[in-house]
Formats: C-alpha cells, structure tokens, sequence
C-alpha cells in the first residue's frame, strides 16, 4: 500500500530583472534572426546579487505556503534542488528553513542538475509514507545563467528562478494528488556534460547524441510512470515537461506523438531554469487558469548525471 | 504503520596510504606530547589521487553487498553522502552507480556535512516503505583530510575514509534491524562553520559554543529516537556516535550519563572522516565481534548546517 499524498500548494519566484534579446551582453558573433527564433527564448531572468539561490527559495516557497493555506512552522522538512550554486558546507537549505522560520523542519539538498524538483518531489513521497511526517515542501532554486559562458549562445537560453510545491501525507475527494514518480540514473553517461574550471557548461558528446539520449529519458520515465498507474497519454491532458531547449521539446512532441496544444511551457518567456522549469510553469498555467482542478498532468525531465524522472499528478 | 527495514549488511574502506603522526607533513609550530594526547588521533589514512569520492564509496559499497550477500544489480536505489569534494554537475552518486554495475538504480547524493550517512539513511527508510522498491545502498565517502589547512592542527584530527550499508524492505526475527531515525536542522547557526575560498575548515563561533551545539544535538537527537521507541539509554548496548573531535567525545559521555566502555569509536586509529564516520566504525566493530547479533546501537552524529541526527538499530 502507498500512502496517497496531495500536493497543496505551488509557487514561483522569477528575479526582478528581464533582460530581452536585445538587452543581453553582445554575442560573440551576432546571431542571424533565424537562429534566434530557432533558439526559441524571448526574455530571462538575471538574479541580481541578493536574489541568491535561498532568498529565491524561500520567496516561491513562501507563495507556495499561502496557496497551500499554511505557514512555514508547520513543516516536517524542507528538500531544495539547486546545482547552480556550490558550496562545501553547508548547503543551502537550512538557509532556506531560517529564512522561512520553519524550526521543526529539517532541511537538505538534492542536486540531481535539471531533474531536481522531481527527485525532490520523490524522497518527500518517502517520508510522507510515515505517519510522523505530514507536510515537507519541495523547492528548485537555479541561476543558470550563470553557468553560461558570458557572450555564448548559451546565454540566449539559460535563466533564473525558483518554484516550489507543498506535499502532504494523505489525499481527500477535490484535492490535488501526486499520483507517481519515477527516477532512473544512467551513470554510463557522466561525461556526457561537464562545468568547466570557469564554472560554465560544456558538451562532451555530439549535439545529436545529447539529444537522442535526453528523448529517450523523457520517454523511458513517463511510459514507465504511466503504466504502472494503468495509464496511456490519452488519459494525459496536459504535459509540463522540463524545458531543456526548443529542439529538445521538438523532438518531445514527435516521439511522444502528443499535439503541441496539450504541452505546456513558459521557455520562450522564462529560459532553461534548469530544476526550476516544472514547478515554474505548473505555478504559471494552474495561476492563469489553463490548468484546471482534475486535470492530469504528467512532468517528465532529465538532466546531466544521466538522471531522468516524471512525475504523474492530477491537479 | 511504518514498514521495518532491515540492514543486510555493512562495509567500509580505508585509503592505502596511512599516515602516523610522524609521517604527517610539518605542523606551522611543533605540537608538545600532551597536546597530541589531548588531541587523540594517532593515524589516519590519506586518499591518493585514485582513491576518489566515487572509488572508495564503491569499493565500501561492494563490501557491504558482500556482506549482505547480494550484487549490485539488484539495488533499487543508490545514496551517497559526501560533502568534502564538490563538483556543480554531475553529482557523483552516477558515477557510484556505474562503478558497481547497478543499471537498475537510481542515484544521487545528499550532502549534511558530518550527518549525511544518517540522512541518507532516512531517506533510503522513506523509499522502503514503497513496495517497488527493496533494497538500497547508503554510502559515505569522504576526503575530510584535504579540508584541512595545510600545516594546521586539523591535519593532526581529519582523515579519510568510506562506509555503507545495505538496507532492505522488511524484516524478520535473527536480522539486523533499522529502529528508527531522527532528523533535525537549525539553519540559525548556517555560519558557525564556513570552509574559506581556499577549501579549508573555519570556525566562526567560539569553541565553546560549538562544543555546546554539538552536545546540544547529540543529546537531543538522541532523546527523541529514544523515546519515540520507548527506550531509554540503558536498553542502549552500544553508542556508536560520529567521532568529532576527543573535545566532544568526552563532553557527549559527560551529557549522556554512559560508561566509556559502551562507546566505541575509532577515531585515534582513523581521525574524523565526516560522514563515513559512522559506518566506518560500525563496520569495524561488528567485524571483530565486539557489536554481537541482537545488540541495539545508538548512532547520534551532528554537522555544520547545522544539522543533526541520530539512528537507532538492533543488529
């Protein structure tokens, strides 16, 4: 028997400063309009010096308490996603639990790249199994930005953010519910992607092969996630995937063989914000009202490690 | 109701290279006898430059699934803790995964400095209670030593080393036995410990007060786990603590009240090696029989975060 846990409440932080195209630092060699629009992204989010991983942490996590219609103090634990940032000891999530004044939570990291949230959202699952654990929040923080190479293309793609859920042990007729996760690792792919002695990414295999390798994840993870729960992509209405890029998403939407009108992503308006993509646009389209109570939504990421995850959830 | 979880087996690896206090390199001014005494370590193994994060974790973890009587490819999941050598992305729990031959596992690291393999452990609990998940690996590896200022003191007290357990879903009568777990963090004292650009440990609050803190969360980690089981610490055979320094090892005997005889570290043959503290430990003394089958042992441990915890199991 698994405990059904409900999600409660999401939230997201974006930084303050936009910057469009035009606003960027000059490119290397300036990028022909086609190219631009392939690439895919509008407008990021820089965080500025205050807008640190856990300050932005805690700002989505705060939101996503009120939507959820509780306060910090009542936490049983804090899980923050980050790898944008490093630091030896500690860690940046009991920042996070003070800034909130969540004193009974105890607060870890989890730093699986772009798949974070939902290896977050995994290990909570686990501790709300426990009757002793009834509410821990999730929360990505990335300035990925910042892990671009300055005056690279990649600064046209990568951005910062945060997004947060709130889970809870047990579920109840009219809530939202988590209804499955899946994680996979393939750590036969550990090169595949590398942050240089510059702190800024690099690719160590062909683009094509990244490629196959991050749609095969994305696919692996959500059949995997969807059988178990006796379920097919028709039974999907909507899919928030991690963003990862526009050829990436292009190739998602073939091998998925789902219409584009059914997936839901704020890329061109928000970048790659790497763990922060899923929990950031869920906030966006449950907000605006695309996504509507009953609504199942399947998340499928993956990032460098080789991880891969998906989370399958109705609204 | 909570699922029991058993712990099939244990296992640890010490680096080659040992070093006495003699072979250590020079210390910035000569440390008189007695305050080699006070200071209590007397050898510690120093990992060379094969001897990495992911190499000695795996080499503990094969160990430990000897013990356990099982191979890698039936774990479900892989947890390393290390906090002594960081990397923006991957993590290096991936690499653990493809080192042991584990394709089926998912992998990723948890990072609560001198907590972490007691986190891990946690966690690991969280995924047991699910039925599609049955066995998985706990592991902490760590290079304290080179957190160390060169020419400093701690050189004299940091070491490195691995440890890891193997814990299944499930349980029956004659095998070891996971009780229960504590988590807790107090994100208020973030700063008490920072490591400086250079890569070495600082202390920014008194001695004293860090002494305090420790002993603060030993004991109350402790406590909880206790009394949530109905115990007190005369049903305790064994304390089986993170090592820390001689300092707190004496302060923690002090505060819990409990014969010397009943605490086993092995921290003047080993030093302080973190997270893999605790395992390291464990395993040496169940394998010299002094830990006998049916034994409880408590297993308290705290870190910069700050961080605390604290395991209880019936071997």
């Amino acid at each position: 028997m698994v405990e059904p846990i409900s999600i409660a409440g999401v939230g997201r932080y974006l930084p303050a400063r936009r910057l469009n195209n035009a606003d960027l630092p000059p490119l290397d060699k300036p990028c022909p309009p086609a190219v631009l629009e392939r690439i895919g992204v509008t407008e990021r989010g820089w965080a500025s010096e205050e807008e640190t991983i856990p300050v932005m942490a805690a700002r989505a996590a705060g939101r996503a308490l009120e939507s959820a219609g509780c306060t910090a103090d009542s936490l049983d634990f804090i899980i923050l996603s980050n790898w944008t940032q490093r630091r030896f000891l500690p860690d940046f999530a009991p920042k996070v639990q003070h800034l909130l004044g969540a004193p009974q939570a105890f607060a870890f990291d989890v730093s699986t790249s772009c798949s974070g949230f939902v290896y977050g959202v995994a290990i909570a699952q686990g501790f709300l199994q426990q009757p002793r654990f009834k509410r821990g929040l999730v929360v990505a923080s990335e300035t990925t930005s910042q892990r671009a190479r300055p005056h690279s293309k990649a600064t046209l793609v990568f951005g910062d953010a945060a997004g947060a859920a709130v889970l809870e042990r047990g579920w109840s007729p009219g809530r939202a519910r988590l209804l499955d996760v899946e994680l996979m690792t393939d750590g036969r792919y550990y090169e595949a992607m590398q942050i240089n002695p510059a702190g800024h990414v690099e690719t160590h295999i062909p683009q094509k092969e990244l490629q196959a390798l991050a749609i095969h994840s994305f696919a692996t993870a959500s059949q995997r996630v969807l059988e178990r729960q006796g379920m097919t992509l028709d039974d999907v209405d909507w899919v928030v995937p991690h963003s990862g890029t526009a050829g990436i998403q292009a190739l998602l939407l073939d091998t998925l063989k789902i219409s584009p009108d059914r997936v839901l992503i704020n890329f061109p308006r928000i970048g790659n914000v790497s763990s922060a993509a899923i929990p950031a646009a869920l906030t966006e389209y449950v907000d605006n009202g695309t996504i509507k109570p009953g609504d199942v939504v399947l998340s499928p990421t993956t990032g460098s490690g080789w991880y891969a995850a998906a989370m399958l959830y109705q609204m």
